[in-house]
Order: C-alpha cells, then structure tokens, then sequence
C-alpha cells in the first residue's frame, strides 16, 4: 500500500475504529508507519492517540503542529485529554493544553493535579445530575434541555442542596417509570461514592467486585466532583493485571514498541538479581566441592531438586500474589493458606521423592542416592510451600509489591535449600 | 460471632454487598461456613451463590433444599442462572431448573445448548428491542409500558422486520432528544454484533478494544437472539487474564478453596513435566562427568549460566504470551518482535557476561573459566530471546495456548544450552 497512494489508504483506513488504527500504527514498522502519517494525517484524531502506546504516541505528536493538535484532541472527553497528557513530556502537555478552550483547559489542569495513578486523574468531570427532590419528568426535560451531554453515561447522579451525592438513577428506570414518579422512588439501593484520592487499584477492585457501571466521585468535604465509568475502570484492571503477570516474569515496564536499549535497560535489573541469587547457590554447592569431587554423580542430579523447588514455589507464589490482588487472601485465612500449601507441598514431594529415588538408584546404581534425592526433595517442596506464600503475604505486610519482590526471594530460598540439603545429605550419608 | 446469635449475624450480613459475603464465606474455616448457615440461611440469594468459588457453591447448594433454591434463584438473570448452572453437578443443575417456572427454564435450557465459553453461554436473553421506524416518543412509550425491564441495559437495539440487529442508541442520547426525532437519526455510528458462537475470550477482547458497553448478539441468519453488556465482559477478561497468569506459572485451574488433594492433583501435571525437563539437562549434564570430576569448579558456576538463560527466556517468553493475548503480535510485526529479543539477549548477555567474567577470573583464579563463562552466558542469552518469542508464536500457530506449554520448553532449551555451552567450551578449552 506504500506507493504513496493516499486515495487507497484513506478508503482502507477512514472505515476502521480507532483502536485498530492504533494497532496497526505500532504493528508496522518505523519507515511505513512515516509514510502512513505523511499520506494520512487528518486521520489521527485524538481518538487514536488515546489509543497509541507511549513511544508510538509521543513521536507522532512530535510530528503533529499546535493547529493540528487542537483539531486532534477538541472533541475527546476531559478524562481522555487527562490521560494523553499525563504521559507527555512538559513542551508536549504545554502544546495541548495551549490548543484547548479556556474551560477545558481548567479542567483538565485540576485534574492533573491529582495524585498520579488515583481516582482523580481517572475520573470524567462531565456529570450529569438532578437534585434529589426532582421527578421522572424534570430529569427529562432537563436532559432534553442540554446541549453537550457526555458522550457516555448511565446514571443520573441525585444530590443534595451542598452537592453532595446521596443515590442514583440508572437511565433504564428513568425511560420505563411515569413522569410523575419522584427520583429518589426509583434510586438504587446500593450506592457507593469514590473518594477523589482513592488509588485506581482499589477502584478497579471495587468496580469488579460490586459489578458498578458508574460511580460518583467525591471530595475529602463528600462534594460530587467527577464520575468514574466502567470502560475507565476496565483499563485499569487491564493494567493492573498485565503489571503484576510482568512484575511476576522479572520484566520492567514497556511496550512491544519499546526500542532495544529501552527494553535492554528494563529487563536487567531484575536480570542483575537473579545473578546475585544464582551466585549464592553457587556460594552454596562451593561449601561442598570436596563431595563433589569424589562422588561426580551429584554434580549431574543436584540442578533437579533445586529445579522442582523453584518450580513448586512459583506455583505458590502465582497462587499468593494473585489472592493477595484479588483480596481473596486475608489475615482471616493466611494460616489455612500456608497449610495447604505446606500440605500440597509435602504430598507431592513425596510422588516426586519416589520417581526421583528410582531415577538415582538406576541411573547411578547407588540406593544411597537415591535416598538423598528422595529425602532432598520432600523436605525442599515443603520449603517451596511455605516460602511461596509466606514471603508474598509479608513483602505485602511491610508494603512492597509481592509481585515485584517475591520472585528472587522463594528462587533463592530454594536454590539455597535445594543444593544444601541434596549436598549436605549426600555428604552425611557417603562419607 | 459464633455464639449462635442469630439475630448479631443478620445485623452484621445483612448491609453487606453479595459479593463481600461470597467473600466472607470462602475465607472462614468449614466449621465458622456452616455454623453461618446454619444460623442465616435465608440470606444466601441467588447473587452470593453467584459469587461463590465452584467447590463451596456446590457444598452450600447440596445443603438447600428445592424450595429454598427455587427462592435464591427466581430473581436473577438468565444468564446468571445459566453461568450459576454450567459448573454444577447433574442432579444439582435437575433441581435448580426445576426451580424456573416454564418459561424461564426454557430460556436457560437454550442457552446451555450453546458450546461453552461461546457468547451463547455469556448472553442475557432479555433483550430491550425497538423496530428501526420507531422515533423517541414512541422508544420511551414502550419502555414505560413494559412491566418487566432487565435490571441493566444501556442501549435499545433497532431492529428490522426480520428481527435483524441494524443500529442503537443509548440511553443517554434516548433521554436527550426531543419526542418526534426518529430513532434511525440517533443511533451509533460504530456498531458490532457477535456471532451467538464466538468464544468468550474473543467477546471480552471486542469490549476492550472498542471500548463497547453492550453489544447484540446473533445467530447464523443475523437475528438477534440477545445482549452481552460490560459486566459480563469484564468477569471474562478476568478469568483469561488469571488463567493465563496461572498458566504461565504452571498452576492448573483451582480456587484458594479448593482441598489440599485438588491442588496437589492439579499442580503435579506441571511439577512432571519439570521433572523431565531437569532430567534432560541432568543427561547433558552427564555427558561431561570426566571435565567435571577433572575442574570441580565447573560444578560451582555451571548453574549460573543456566539460571540467567531461563530467566531471560520467562522475560521473553511473558510478553510474548501477552502481546498474543491482546493481538499486539501478529504475523505483521513478529520478525520485527523476534529481532528486538534476540537483540535484547545478545546486549544483556554481553553485560553479564562482563561481569561474571570477571567473578570467574577474580573466584578461581582462572582466566579460561572467566572467558567461559562469559561466552556462555552470551550464547544463552541470546538463545533465551529466541526460544522465548519464537516458541510461543509456534505454539500459537499449531493451536496450542501458549500460555499452557511455552514455560516447559522454553526452560529445556534455556537448561539444555546453557549446560552444553558452559561445560563444552569447558572441556574443549581447559583440555
């Protein structure tokens, strides 16, 4: 398609949804992406920037000039400009906030100043509301009465004369009741605010867990300030999930369009800790050298026990990190948590410890060995157990991620207890 | 609470959100769930059974009788009853649907029909429906005729004569129109519908991608048989989400509160294909018994170029897994993905191998083992960022979730180069 023929790319791309769009600018590569832009740039709306991976967005609108901008980003809802701007470099965010009206541009800058990552910055501040001593018939005529309604919403939030929110009307009971009826006959039951500087964490959580669509926003005073919706709270959990599974696999921040030095730079320090991990279980079977030069079977068998450790406390590491997210692992049941996977543990370390005794005995024609492997087993899955979910739940204690710390941990408890009991014993039991 | 005072548990509960009860009923003890019970059956309605974990769903539906479920499961949704239904034994899902009157049950039976994990399966039968001639006066005449509306719609869905799904409009815009606009004229300009056969992972990426609130859904011919709103999405993505991190970990499917035999039956798959693969290594191993029982050094540092291999593969292999999740890497820009990780490998790879050049040269002395080292560690690297990204997206290919099977061969390749490499150029540059 690149033979500069912008007719046949507008009749391609004009049809597509901006999310595609944005897919297929990161999915193809630098010197096609250029020319698409160059063919093709009346077409980048603010839509499709809110769609951009971060690399991706901030070259194209380096490309992009004042006038181009405002065209780009005067239609988008005050929670999307939020969050264009708040990845963008300071001439960036200035060149955007430049092109908004006076208005907007307030808006947006008050929600900038929320903490990062907090229900504020995530919040829409286009609220439709009605006072709580309204009927079904004024709410609609006023609705009919605006002109610039929020492209979404489903509520209508009910407040008090100090703006405070006390319940809300979903649009479904609001079109199927009489005209007459009072707004606060047909509120729902359970309502919940979210204050202004709640992490977005939590109100994801909260959205998933109570099934919400919307919820009104409020300040430290309860005053309705914003509203969140659920298409808002399903890109954090989004994020949330795809930061833990990478926090889990030792990789920094980043994107496929993430440049190699970029991607280099955030993998290696988790990289550099599990060099130090492994330099520690070598600092281990060195204590051992001298069995290991008599008996060089132990050399070949000594990675497995450490291995199916390493294995078995990821499994329980998974399985911790996940509950602690999901509030599913309280100070309620931790110790009912760590006993079964203690339990687990053991179970199959012993189905293990029985393979694992034949496969030496066989292999190496010494029941001596196979009783070390069997015994080095048990006793490291049982470990694995207990440290893949006792190191999570306490880094979460002391206020550290589990998913970012525990991995190097419960790898190097059961490096170290892996090698040392499969050594040690073979040392007690050959010499 | 346990005092078998009825009357504090009802106050404590009974402002309680369903799914904070759920909550509460999976993390206390067997004895503490069934004195709750015992003592509050009637609080336990169709949406805590919802929001129960599968094995504790099934202890308490055993413990009610047909009268009582009848009671729990007259108010939900179809497909709340139908996703309550499809994990339940035989017998238990013969009284559940006993419970229905006729024309409920005939409603859920059909959708059962449907394959599961298909977006028949996800689908509620209550559709909010007008014909596309229709103007706003009559949508909103209809709406206050009707007795019985779902409890959350968003949009009306316009149909033609043949009950096909041609456009909608949202409430919002439903509200905000004057009576005598014709609802063609409000409608949506983006507008999917979703096969009644799609698999739900495919139904939750739509909803993330676009961005949708609620989307029709219908049969071969195109008629429209139902409606998946964002909820129902986002309880999908959840679960792809945990299943794939899961997967990733080698943790089969299973809840916090499943029995310490379920999870051990589960997680053993995994921990035997571990099994084989350090077996394999510990072959490669075996193959250099004579250079290791020459330089017991090796024995001490060989692990460490095999650990950095497999960690650097998981880095890889993780978001691979991921961007095939979310559509990010296609065959459009996989060679491009593919060079990027190699690349990636081959500049930490010559980090590290700085450094443990280094360690090999400062610990033992020896220049040979330092540049030993050094060179394996480069070579796995690099090999780690291929087998990482090349795996998984074969996998893909061949029909197989990448998720499930990438970690075991990953870590073989990792293991199986890294000891070859290390204890090969050992022995052909030390002898």
């Amino acid at each position: 398609v690149e033979h500069e023929d912008a007719q046949r790319l507008h009749t391609l791309l004009d049809p597509l949804h901006p999310a595609d769009i944005a897919d297929l600018l990161e999915q193809v590569s630098d010197s096609v992406r250029a020319g698409i832009l160059r063919l093709w740039k009346d077409g980048i709306d603010g839509d499709v920037l809110s769609e951009l991976d971060d690399s991706i967005r901030e070259d194209i609108i380096d490309g992009l000039d004042a006038a181009e901008l405002a065209v780009a980003v005067r239609d988008l809802d005050s929670d999307d400009v939020v969050d264009l701007l708040e990845d963008l470099d300071e001439p960036q965010q200035e060149a955007i906030l430049g092109a908004l009206d006076d208005a907007e541009r307030v808006v947006v800058e008050q929600s900038l100043s929320f903490p990062e990552e907090s229900a504020g910055r995530l919040m829409q501040r286009e609220v439709v509301m009605a006072p709580e001593h309204w009927n079904v018939g004024q709410a609609i005529d006023y609705l009919r009465r605006q002109e610039d309604l929020p492209e979404q919403f489903y509520h209508m939030i009910l407040i008090d004369p100090r703006l405070r929110p006390t319940g809300y009307v979903t649009l479904g009971k609001l079109l199927g009741t009489k005209r007459a009826t009072p707004m606060l006959e047909i509120a729902e039951d359970s309502f919940r605010t979210i204050p202004v500087d709640q992490p977005e964490k939590d109100v994801a959580y909260a959205f998933n867990q109570y099934h919400l669509i919307s919820a009104p926003v409020v300040d430290a005073d309860d005053r309705l300030v914003g509203v969140i919706t659920i298409d808002d709270a399903m890109i954090v959990l989004d994020e949330e999930y795809e930061e833990d599974m990478m926090r889990l696999a030792g990789v920094g921040e980043g994107s496929l369009s993430d440049s190699v030095l970029d991607t280099t730079r955030g993998r290696l320090p988790w990289l550099a800790v599990n060099l130090a991990t492994a330099i520690i279980a070598s600092l281990v079977i060195s204590m051992f050298e001298a069995t290991i030069a008599q008996f060089v079977a132990l050399a070949v068998l000594m990675p497995i026990v450490a291995s199916m450790g390493g294995n078995a406390g990821t499994q329980s590491l998974t399985v911790a990190v996940r509950a602690i997210a999901t509030k599913d692992l309280t100070t309620s049941n931790v110790w009912r948590v760590i006993r079964r996977e203690v339990l687990v543990g053991l179970l199959n370390g012993m189905i293990f410890a029985l393979v694992l005794g034949f496969v030496g005995y066989f292999w190496f024609g010494s029941s001596i060995i196979g009783w070390v492997l069997a015994l080095a087993m048990v006793l490291n899955m049982v470990v694995a157990g207990l440290a893949g979910t006792v190191i999570p739940v306490a880094l979460e204690k002391i206020g550290i991620d589990p998913a970012l710390a525990s991995g190097a941990f419960v790898t190097t408890v059961t490096d170290v207890v892996g090698f040392f009991a499969f050594l040690g014993l073979a040392a007690w039991m050959l010499l």
